[in-house]
Protein backbone atom coordinates (compact mmCIF):
# COMPACT_ATOMS: atom_id res chain seq x y z
CA UNK A 1 0.00 0.00 0.00
CA UNK A 2 2.80 2.38 0.47
CA UNK A 3 3.10 2.86 -3.48
CA UNK A 4 -0.10 3.55 -4.24
CA UNK A 5 -0.79 7.36 -6.00
CA UNK A 6 -2.47 9.89 -4.50
CA UNK A 7 -5.16 11.24 -5.92
CA UNK A 8 -5.69 14.01 -3.79
CA UNK A 9 -5.61 15.48 -0.37
CA UNK A 10 -8.09 17.40 1.70
CA UNK A 11 -8.40 18.73 5.40
CA UNK A 12 -9.69 15.43 6.91
CA UNK A 13 -9.04 12.77 4.36
CA UNK A 14 -6.82 11.88 1.40
CA UNK A 15 -8.08 9.82 -1.68
CA UNK A 16 -5.71 7.64 -3.16
CA UNK A 17 -6.01 5.30 -6.72
CA UNK A 18 -8.32 2.42 -6.13
CA UNK A 19 -8.18 -1.21 -6.95
CA UNK A 20 -10.05 -0.80 -10.09
CA UNK A 21 -10.38 1.74 -12.68
CA UNK A 22 -13.87 4.05 -11.17
CA UNK A 23 -12.80 3.27 -7.75
CA UNK A 24 -10.51 5.40 -4.81
CA UNK A 25 -9.35 4.71 -1.44
CA UNK A 26 -10.69 7.00 0.90
CA UNK A 27 -8.24 7.36 4.20
CA UNK A 28 -9.57 8.98 7.16
CA UNK A 29 -6.88 11.10 8.92
CA UNK A 30 -7.26 12.46 12.48
CA UNK A 31 -6.26 16.07 11.30
CA UNK A 32 -9.43 18.60 12.84
CA UNK A 33 -9.73 21.70 10.66
CA UNK A 34 -11.78 24.68 11.35
CA UNK A 35 -12.75 28.48 10.07
CA UNK A 36 -11.53 27.87 6.90
CA UNK A 37 -8.41 25.95 8.36
CA UNK A 38 -7.33 28.86 10.66
CA UNK A 39 -7.35 26.36 13.49
CA UNK A 40 -5.94 23.01 13.38
CA UNK A 41 -5.56 20.06 15.23
CA UNK A 42 -4.92 16.28 15.85
CA UNK A 43 -8.05 14.23 17.28
CA UNK A 44 -6.51 11.21 17.98
CA UNK A 45 -8.98 8.28 17.01
CA UNK A 46 -11.58 10.46 14.51
CA UNK A 47 -10.46 9.12 11.74
CA UNK A 48 -10.97 5.63 12.99
CA UNK A 49 -14.86 7.02 14.06
CA UNK A 50 -15.52 8.67 11.15
CA UNK A 51 -14.46 6.19 9.33
CA UNK A 52 -17.34 3.87 10.94
CA UNK A 53 -20.18 6.25 11.55
CA UNK A 54 -19.93 7.13 7.19
CA UNK A 55 -20.19 3.34 6.80
CA UNK A 56 -23.35 2.97 8.63
CA UNK A 57 -24.81 6.36 7.36
CA UNK A 58 -23.78 5.50 3.65
CA UNK A 59 -24.97 1.85 3.73
CA UNK A 60 -28.33 2.54 5.26
CA UNK A 61 -28.82 5.36 2.85
CA UNK A 62 -28.02 3.26 0.12
CA UNK A 63 -30.50 0.50 0.96
CA UNK A 64 -33.01 3.56 0.72
CA UNK A 65 -32.36 4.01 -2.64
CA UNK A 66 -30.23 7.21 -2.28
CA UNK A 67 -26.99 6.46 -4.63
CA UNK A 68 -24.15 7.20 -3.20
CA UNK A 69 -20.22 6.44 -3.52
CA UNK A 70 -19.99 3.63 -0.76
CA UNK A 71 -18.63 0.56 -1.85
CA UNK A 72 -16.76 -1.12 1.51
CA UNK A 73 -14.90 -0.44 3.93
CA UNK A 74 -11.65 -1.83 3.89
CA UNK A 75 -9.95 -1.35 7.16
CA UNK A 76 -9.91 0.79 10.38
CA UNK A 77 -9.15 3.86 8.90
CA UNK A 78 -10.00 3.10 4.71
CA UNK A 79 -12.81 2.44 2.76
CA UNK A 80 -13.45 1.77 -1.19
CA UNK A 81 -15.59 4.00 -2.95
CA UNK A 82 -16.33 4.78 -6.62
CA UNK A 83 -14.63 7.85 -8.35
CA UNK A 84 -16.96 10.94 -8.92
CA UNK A 85 -16.30 13.86 -10.53
CA UNK A 86 -16.94 16.40 -7.40
CA UNK A 87 -19.55 19.42 -8.11
CA UNK A 88 -18.17 22.22 -6.15
CA UNK A 89 -20.88 22.60 -4.18
CA UNK A 90 -21.21 22.33 -0.09
CA UNK A 91 -25.16 21.68 0.45
CA UNK A 92 -26.43 22.26 3.74
CA UNK A 93 -29.23 21.29 4.78
CA UNK A 94 -30.55 22.83 8.40
CA UNK A 95 -33.48 22.30 10.48
CA UNK A 96 -32.37 24.59 13.57
CA UNK A 97 -31.07 27.74 13.40
CA UNK A 98 -27.62 27.12 14.48
CA UNK A 99 -23.66 28.12 13.65
CA UNK A 100 -23.12 31.03 10.16
CA UNK A 101 -26.57 31.41 9.80
CA UNK A 102 -27.00 32.09 13.33
CA UNK A 103 -24.19 35.10 12.74
CA UNK A 104 -24.96 36.07 9.48
CA UNK A 105 -28.36 36.46 9.52
CA UNK A 106 -28.66 37.43 13.52
CA UNK A 107 -31.28 34.27 14.34
CA UNK A 108 -31.12 33.04 17.74
CA UNK A 109 -28.85 29.49 17.59
CA UNK A 110 -31.37 26.61 18.69
CA UNK A 111 -34.56 28.32 17.01
CA UNK A 112 -36.42 25.32 15.10
CA UNK A 113 -36.87 26.37 11.39
CA UNK A 114 -40.70 26.51 10.04
CA UNK A 115 -39.42 23.87 7.42
CA UNK A 116 -35.91 22.60 6.60
CA UNK A 117 -33.84 25.46 4.73
CA UNK A 118 -31.08 23.77 1.85
CA UNK A 119 -28.43 26.13 1.09
CA UNK A 120 -25.72 26.05 -1.97
CA UNK A 121 -21.68 26.80 -0.88
CA UNK A 122 -19.50 27.19 -3.67
CA UNK A 123 -16.08 25.17 -2.69
CA UNK A 124 -13.05 27.52 -2.90
CA UNK A 125 -11.19 27.72 0.03
CA UNK A 126 -9.59 31.13 -1.66
CA UNK A 127 -13.15 32.70 -1.40
CA UNK A 128 -13.90 31.29 1.98
CA UNK A 129 -16.79 28.97 0.50
CA UNK A 130 -19.40 31.36 -0.29
CA UNK A 131 -22.58 30.93 -0.22
CA UNK A 132 -24.45 30.65 -3.46
CA UNK A 133 -27.94 30.46 -5.41
CA UNK A 134 -29.36 28.23 -8.16
CA UNK A 135 -29.12 31.41 -10.42
CA UNK A 136 -24.98 31.18 -9.48
CA UNK A 137 -24.67 27.82 -10.32
CA UNK A 138 -26.11 27.69 -13.54
CA UNK A 139 -25.03 30.67 -14.66
CA UNK A 140 -21.40 29.60 -13.94
CA UNK A 141 -21.73 26.01 -14.55
CA UNK A 142 -21.04 24.25 -11.67
CA UNK A 143 -23.94 22.24 -11.87
CA UNK A 144 -27.04 21.77 -14.26
CA UNK A 145 -30.66 22.58 -13.53
CA UNK A 146 -31.60 19.02 -13.72
CA UNK A 147 -28.66 18.38 -11.04
CA UNK A 148 -29.48 20.88 -8.79
CA UNK A 149 -32.97 19.33 -8.80
CA UNK A 150 -31.49 15.89 -8.46
CA UNK A 151 -29.54 17.26 -4.92
CA UNK A 152 -32.29 19.17 -3.93
CA UNK A 153 -34.32 16.01 -4.04
CA UNK A 154 -31.86 13.61 -2.44
CA UNK A 155 -31.19 16.45 0.17
CA UNK A 156 -34.94 16.47 0.99
CA UNK A 157 -34.65 12.55 1.75
CA UNK A 158 -31.20 12.62 3.37
CA UNK A 159 -32.30 14.90 5.93
CA UNK A 160 -35.79 13.21 6.25
CA UNK A 161 -33.93 9.49 6.89
CA UNK A 162 -31.37 10.92 9.03
CA UNK A 163 -33.72 13.28 10.98
CA UNK A 164 -35.15 9.97 11.89
CA UNK A 165 -32.49 7.80 12.81
CA UNK A 166 -30.70 10.24 15.32
CA UNK A 167 -34.47 11.15 16.88
CA UNK A 168 -34.67 7.51 17.15
CA UNK A 169 -31.10 7.36 19.54
CA UNK A 170 -31.55 10.77 21.31
CA UNK A 171 -30.16 13.13 19.11
CA UNK A 172 -31.55 16.35 17.07
CA UNK A 173 -29.89 16.47 14.16
CA UNK A 174 -29.47 20.58 13.82
CA UNK A 175 -28.13 20.88 10.21
CA UNK A 176 -25.28 18.70 8.03
CA UNK A 177 -23.11 19.34 5.14
CA UNK A 178 -23.18 16.64 2.18
CA UNK A 179 -21.26 17.23 -1.27
CA UNK A 180 -22.21 15.17 -4.26
CA UNK A 181 -20.62 13.72 -7.59
CA UNK A 182 -21.06 12.77 -10.93
CA UNK A 183 -20.52 9.37 -12.41
CA UNK A 184 -20.86 8.76 -15.96
CA UNK A 185 -22.99 4.89 -16.74
CA UNK A 186 -23.77 4.59 -20.60
CA UNK A 187 -22.79 8.07 -21.77
CA UNK A 188 -25.48 9.51 -18.73
CA UNK A 189 -23.46 11.79 -16.01
CA UNK A 190 -25.79 10.35 -12.91
CA UNK A 191 -25.18 12.45 -9.58
CA UNK A 192 -24.63 10.67 -6.42
CA UNK A 193 -24.21 11.53 -3.09
CA UNK A 194 -20.48 11.32 -1.88
CA UNK A 195 -17.77 12.10 0.59
CA UNK A 196 -18.99 11.52 3.99
CA UNK A 197 -21.76 11.83 6.67
CA UNK A 198 -20.16 12.10 10.27
CA UNK A 199 -20.07 14.39 13.21
CA UNK A 200 -17.42 16.30 11.64
CA UNK A 201 -20.36 16.67 8.78
CA UNK A 202 -23.27 17.27 11.18
CA UNK A 203 -24.36 19.51 13.84
CA UNK A 204 -25.77 17.15 16.44
CA UNK A 205 -27.52 17.98 19.78
CA UNK A 206 -28.98 15.73 22.40
CA UNK A 207 -31.75 16.19 22.27
CA UNK A 208 -32.56 16.06 26.14
CA UNK A 209 -29.41 18.00 27.37
CA UNK A 210 -29.02 20.19 24.31
CA UNK A 211 -25.30 18.92 24.73
CA UNK A 212 -23.17 19.11 20.98
CA UNK A 213 -22.13 15.71 20.25
CA UNK A 214 -20.17 16.97 16.87
CA UNK A 215 -17.31 19.62 15.40
CA UNK A 216 -19.14 22.63 17.21
CA UNK A 217 -16.65 21.21 20.41
CA UNK A 218 -13.73 21.55 18.47
CA UNK A 219 -14.64 24.90 17.26
CA UNK A 220 -15.36 26.03 20.57
CA UNK A 221 -12.95 24.64 22.66
CA UNK A 222 -15.83 22.47 24.48
CA UNK A 223 -13.56 19.47 24.83
CA UNK A 224 -14.28 15.97 24.69
CA UNK A 225 -14.43 16.19 21.23
CA UNK A 226 -13.26 12.11 20.51
CA UNK A 227 -15.80 11.16 23.46
CA UNK A 228 -18.90 13.15 21.46
CA UNK A 229 -18.20 11.27 18.48
CA UNK A 230 -17.43 7.79 20.27
CA UNK A 231 -21.21 8.42 21.93
CA UNK A 232 -22.47 8.68 18.56
CA UNK A 233 -21.25 6.00 17.19
CA UNK A 234 -22.57 4.29 20.19
CA UNK A 235 -25.77 5.12 20.42
CA UNK A 236 -25.84 4.45 16.35
CA UNK A 237 -24.89 0.46 18.13
CA UNK A 238 -21.56 0.57 16.11
CA UNK A 239 -19.07 0.60 18.71
CA UNK A 240 -18.83 -2.88 19.04
CA UNK A 241 -15.98 -3.65 16.34
CA UNK A 242 -14.01 -0.53 17.60
CA UNK A 243 -10.46 -0.74 19.24
CA UNK A 244 -10.19 -0.75 22.91
CA UNK A 245 -8.28 2.61 22.75
CA UNK A 246 -11.22 4.20 21.41
CA UNK A 247 -14.25 2.38 23.54
CA UNK A 248 -11.69 3.19 26.44
CA UNK A 249 -12.22 7.11 26.00
CA UNK A 250 -15.90 7.20 26.51
CA UNK A 251 -17.41 8.21 29.57
CA UNK B 1 -41.65 73.21 6.07
CA UNK B 2 -38.76 73.54 9.11
CA UNK B 3 -41.49 71.61 11.64
CA UNK B 4 -41.82 69.22 9.86
CA UNK B 5 -41.64 65.41 11.00
CA UNK B 6 -38.51 63.53 10.13
CA UNK B 7 -39.92 59.61 10.19
CA UNK B 8 -36.58 58.54 8.89
CA UNK B 9 -32.99 59.23 7.75
CA UNK B 10 -31.12 56.72 5.68
CA UNK B 11 -27.82 57.69 4.73
CA UNK B 12 -28.62 59.31 1.00
CA UNK B 13 -32.22 59.97 1.89
CA UNK B 14 -34.26 61.79 4.52
CA UNK B 15 -38.38 60.85 4.50
CA UNK B 16 -40.60 63.52 6.31
CA UNK B 17 -44.45 63.12 6.77
CA UNK B 18 -46.30 64.31 3.99
CA UNK B 19 -49.28 66.43 3.30
CA UNK B 20 -51.87 64.01 3.86
CA UNK B 21 -51.96 60.13 5.25
CA UNK B 22 -50.48 57.49 3.60
CA UNK B 23 -48.31 60.15 1.76
CA UNK B 24 -44.28 60.78 2.50
CA UNK B 25 -41.52 63.39 1.51
CA UNK B 26 -38.35 61.71 -0.13
CA UNK B 27 -35.28 64.53 0.39
CA UNK B 28 -32.65 63.48 -1.37
CA UNK B 29 -28.77 64.09 0.13
CA UNK B 30 -25.85 65.19 -1.27
CA UNK B 31 -24.39 62.38 1.37
CA UNK B 32 -22.19 60.18 -0.23
CA UNK B 33 -20.97 56.60 1.40
CA UNK B 34 -20.03 52.93 0.63
CA UNK B 35 -18.64 50.20 2.24
CA UNK B 36 -21.13 50.18 4.56
CA UNK B 37 -20.76 53.85 5.58
CA UNK B 38 -17.14 53.07 6.42
CA UNK B 39 -16.17 55.99 3.78
CA UNK B 40 -18.32 59.10 3.69
CA UNK B 41 -18.32 61.93 1.18
CA UNK B 42 -20.78 64.91 0.90
CA UNK B 43 -20.85 65.13 -3.32
CA UNK B 44 -22.78 69.11 -4.06
CA UNK B 45 -25.69 68.45 -6.75
CA UNK B 46 -25.93 64.70 -5.84
CA UNK B 47 -29.32 64.86 -4.35
CA UNK B 48 -30.84 66.70 -7.18
CA UNK B 49 -29.74 64.67 -9.81
CA UNK B 50 -30.55 61.47 -8.55
CA UNK B 51 -34.16 63.19 -7.31
CA UNK B 52 -34.71 64.27 -11.39
CA UNK B 53 -33.08 60.75 -12.36
CA UNK B 54 -35.44 58.49 -10.10
CA UNK B 55 -38.23 61.11 -10.88
CA UNK B 56 -37.89 60.49 -14.72
CA UNK B 57 -37.06 56.47 -14.41
CA UNK B 58 -39.97 55.92 -11.77
CA UNK B 59 -42.51 58.18 -13.96
CA UNK B 60 -41.48 55.90 -17.03
CA UNK B 61 -42.21 52.34 -15.12
CA UNK B 62 -45.22 53.32 -13.65
CA UNK B 63 -46.27 54.35 -17.30
CA UNK B 64 -45.64 50.25 -18.05
CA UNK B 65 -48.10 49.59 -15.49
CA UNK B 66 -44.97 48.66 -12.89
CA UNK B 67 -46.44 50.23 -9.46
CA UNK B 68 -44.17 52.57 -7.78
CA UNK B 69 -44.11 54.82 -4.48
CA UNK B 70 -43.52 57.95 -7.26
CA UNK B 71 -46.01 60.61 -6.74
CA UNK B 72 -44.54 64.02 -7.63
CA UNK B 73 -41.60 65.72 -7.90
CA UNK B 74 -41.81 68.55 -5.50
CA UNK B 75 -38.42 70.70 -6.01
CA UNK B 76 -34.90 70.08 -6.25
CA UNK B 77 -34.67 67.74 -3.82
CA UNK B 78 -37.82 66.33 -3.37
CA UNK B 79 -40.39 64.00 -4.13
CA UNK B 80 -43.66 63.78 -3.00
CA UNK B 81 -44.29 59.45 -2.33
CA UNK B 82 -46.90 56.96 -0.86
CA UNK B 83 -46.11 55.83 2.39
CA UNK B 84 -45.03 52.10 2.44
CA UNK B 85 -44.17 49.45 4.60
CA UNK B 86 -40.59 48.88 3.43
CA UNK B 87 -39.93 44.74 2.90
CA UNK B 88 -36.45 44.45 4.64
CA UNK B 89 -34.61 43.00 1.31
CA UNK B 90 -32.43 44.61 -1.36
CA UNK B 91 -33.03 43.23 -4.99
CA UNK B 92 -29.76 43.15 -7.04
CA UNK B 93 -30.29 42.22 -10.60
CA UNK B 94 -27.00 41.32 -12.75
CA UNK B 95 -26.43 41.08 -16.61
CA UNK B 96 -22.96 41.29 -16.69
CA UNK B 97 -20.29 40.24 -13.50
CA UNK B 98 -19.65 42.89 -11.46
CA UNK B 99 -18.86 44.01 -7.48
CA UNK B 100 -19.69 41.64 -5.15
CA UNK B 101 -20.70 39.06 -7.94
CA UNK B 102 -16.69 39.59 -9.17
CA UNK B 103 -14.85 39.42 -5.58
CA UNK B 104 -16.86 36.86 -3.80
CA UNK B 105 -17.11 34.33 -6.63
CA UNK B 106 -13.93 34.77 -7.95
CA UNK B 107 -15.34 35.79 -11.21
CA UNK B 108 -14.22 38.55 -13.81
CA UNK B 109 -15.59 41.89 -13.90
CA UNK B 110 -16.93 42.47 -17.14
CA UNK B 111 -17.94 38.96 -18.08
CA UNK B 112 -21.66 39.04 -19.91
CA UNK B 113 -24.16 36.67 -17.79
CA UNK B 114 -25.48 34.17 -19.82
CA UNK B 115 -29.04 35.37 -18.42
CA UNK B 116 -29.14 37.62 -15.99
CA UNK B 117 -29.43 36.85 -12.11
CA UNK B 118 -31.40 38.07 -9.29
CA UNK B 119 -30.16 38.40 -5.99
CA UNK B 120 -31.62 39.03 -2.38
CA UNK B 121 -29.87 40.74 0.90
CA UNK B 122 -30.93 41.06 4.07
CA UNK B 123 -31.04 44.96 4.79
CA UNK B 124 -29.42 44.98 8.00
CA UNK B 125 -26.53 47.32 8.42
CA UNK B 126 -25.44 45.47 11.95
CA UNK B 127 -25.38 42.48 9.74
CA UNK B 128 -23.73 44.02 6.23
CA UNK B 129 -26.38 43.15 4.26
CA UNK B 130 -25.79 40.08 4.03
CA UNK B 131 -26.96 37.84 1.03
CA UNK B 132 -30.50 35.23 1.48
CA UNK B 133 -32.43 33.15 -0.42
CA UNK B 134 -35.86 33.07 -0.77
CA UNK B 135 -35.96 30.13 2.20
CA UNK B 136 -34.48 32.37 4.54
CA UNK B 137 -37.05 35.17 3.71
CA UNK B 138 -39.90 32.70 3.85
CA UNK B 139 -38.28 31.14 6.95
CA UNK B 140 -37.51 34.22 8.91
CA UNK B 141 -41.11 36.01 7.57
CA UNK B 142 -39.18 38.98 5.67
CA UNK B 143 -41.68 38.72 2.85
CA UNK B 144 -44.01 35.80 1.44
CA UNK B 145 -43.67 33.67 -1.41
CA UNK B 146 -46.57 35.22 -3.00
CA UNK B 147 -44.58 38.22 -2.28
CA UNK B 148 -40.94 37.32 -3.79
CA UNK B 149 -43.44 35.73 -6.49
CA UNK B 150 -44.01 39.22 -7.75
CA UNK B 151 -41.15 41.05 -6.46
CA UNK B 152 -39.15 38.91 -8.88
CA UNK B 153 -41.59 39.38 -11.93
CA UNK B 154 -41.66 42.85 -11.23
CA UNK B 155 -37.97 42.81 -11.34
CA UNK B 156 -37.51 40.93 -14.48
CA UNK B 157 -39.81 43.60 -15.86
CA UNK B 158 -37.57 46.58 -14.35
CA UNK B 159 -34.64 45.10 -15.93
CA UNK B 160 -36.09 44.35 -19.16
CA UNK B 161 -37.14 48.58 -20.06
CA UNK B 162 -34.16 49.81 -18.06
CA UNK B 163 -31.59 47.52 -19.81
CA UNK B 164 -33.48 49.26 -23.44
CA UNK B 165 -33.73 52.70 -21.92
CA UNK B 166 -29.98 53.31 -21.33
CA UNK B 167 -29.31 50.80 -24.29
CA UNK B 168 -30.76 53.45 -26.51
CA UNK B 169 -28.54 56.18 -24.94
CA UNK B 170 -25.26 53.92 -25.31
CA UNK B 171 -25.03 52.74 -21.40
CA UNK B 172 -25.07 49.51 -20.45
CA UNK B 173 -27.00 48.58 -17.72
CA UNK B 174 -24.55 46.39 -15.52
CA UNK B 175 -26.78 45.56 -12.12
CA UNK B 176 -28.83 47.78 -9.96
CA UNK B 177 -30.11 47.24 -6.89
CA UNK B 178 -34.07 47.69 -5.75
CA UNK B 179 -36.10 47.99 -2.88
CA UNK B 180 -40.03 47.04 -2.20
CA UNK B 181 -42.89 48.24 0.12
CA UNK B 182 -46.18 46.87 1.07
CA UNK B 183 -49.20 48.86 0.81
CA UNK B 184 -52.60 48.03 1.46
CA UNK B 185 -55.83 48.50 -0.59
CA UNK B 186 -59.20 47.37 0.71
CA UNK B 187 -57.50 45.19 3.48
CA UNK B 188 -54.91 43.43 0.59
CA UNK B 189 -50.95 44.03 0.73
CA UNK B 190 -49.41 44.78 -2.45
CA UNK B 191 -46.09 45.06 -2.94
CA UNK B 192 -44.70 48.32 -5.23
CA UNK B 193 -41.81 49.40 -6.16
CA UNK B 194 -40.22 51.91 -3.29
CA UNK B 195 -36.79 54.05 -2.46
CA UNK B 196 -34.90 55.11 -6.14
CA UNK B 197 -33.24 54.26 -9.12
CA UNK B 198 -30.30 56.59 -9.89
CA UNK B 199 -26.56 56.16 -10.81
CA UNK B 200 -26.43 55.41 -6.50
CA UNK B 201 -28.23 52.22 -7.18
CA UNK B 202 -27.00 51.43 -10.62
CA UNK B 203 -23.72 50.07 -12.12
CA UNK B 204 -23.89 52.08 -15.53
CA UNK B 205 -21.29 51.38 -18.27
CA UNK B 206 -20.42 53.62 -21.38
CA UNK B 207 -21.47 51.02 -23.86
CA UNK B 208 -18.25 52.05 -26.19
CA UNK B 209 -15.70 53.22 -23.98
CA UNK B 210 -16.27 50.99 -20.94
CA UNK B 211 -16.15 54.22 -18.58
CA UNK B 212 -18.22 53.89 -15.56
CA UNK B 213 -20.91 56.41 -14.95
CA UNK B 214 -21.86 55.22 -11.37
CA UNK B 215 -21.61 55.14 -7.83
CA UNK B 216 -18.34 53.08 -8.06
CA UNK B 217 -16.52 56.03 -9.34
CA UNK B 218 -16.79 57.15 -5.82
CA UNK B 219 -16.50 53.95 -4.65
CA UNK B 220 -13.06 53.77 -6.26
CA UNK B 221 -11.79 57.10 -6.08
CA UNK B 222 -12.08 57.21 -9.95
CA UNK B 223 -13.62 61.34 -9.51
CA UNK B 224 -15.83 63.07 -11.97
CA UNK B 225 -18.60 61.44 -9.78
CA UNK B 226 -21.33 64.48 -9.92
CA UNK B 227 -19.98 65.01 -14.14
CA UNK B 228 -21.08 61.52 -14.29
CA UNK B 229 -24.31 61.43 -12.69
CA UNK B 230 -25.38 64.53 -14.94
CA UNK B 231 -24.30 63.00 -17.70
CA UNK B 232 -26.73 60.35 -17.15
CA UNK B 233 -29.33 63.17 -16.99
CA UNK B 234 -27.68 64.03 -20.27
CA UNK B 235 -28.86 61.23 -22.05
CA UNK B 236 -31.48 60.77 -20.27
CA UNK B 237 -32.87 64.23 -22.08
CA UNK B 238 -33.28 65.59 -18.40
CA UNK B 239 -30.88 68.35 -17.69
CA UNK B 240 -32.93 70.88 -19.29
CA UNK B 241 -34.46 72.21 -16.05
CA UNK B 242 -31.43 71.52 -13.79
CA UNK B 243 -30.13 74.27 -11.97
CA UNK B 244 -27.07 76.59 -13.96
CA UNK B 245 -24.21 75.25 -11.27
CA UNK B 246 -24.89 71.41 -12.07
CA UNK B 247 -24.98 72.34 -15.81
CA UNK B 248 -21.89 73.67 -15.67
CA UNK B 249 -20.26 70.77 -13.88
CA UNK B 250 -20.58 69.27 -16.94
CA UNK B 251 -17.36 68.79 -19.06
Amino acid sequence: MKNRKKIYEGKAKILYEGPEPGTLIQYFKDDATAFNAQKKAILEGKGVLNNKISEFIMTRLGGMGIANHFIKRLNLREQLIREVEIIPLEVVCRNVVAGSLAQRLGQEEGTALPRSIIEFYYKKDELGDPMVTEEHITAFNWASTQEIDDILAMTVRINDYLSGMFAAVGITLVDFKIEFGRVWENDFARVILADEISPDSCRLWDTTSGEKLDKDRFRRDLGDVIESYAEVARRLGIMKDMPTVIQGGLH
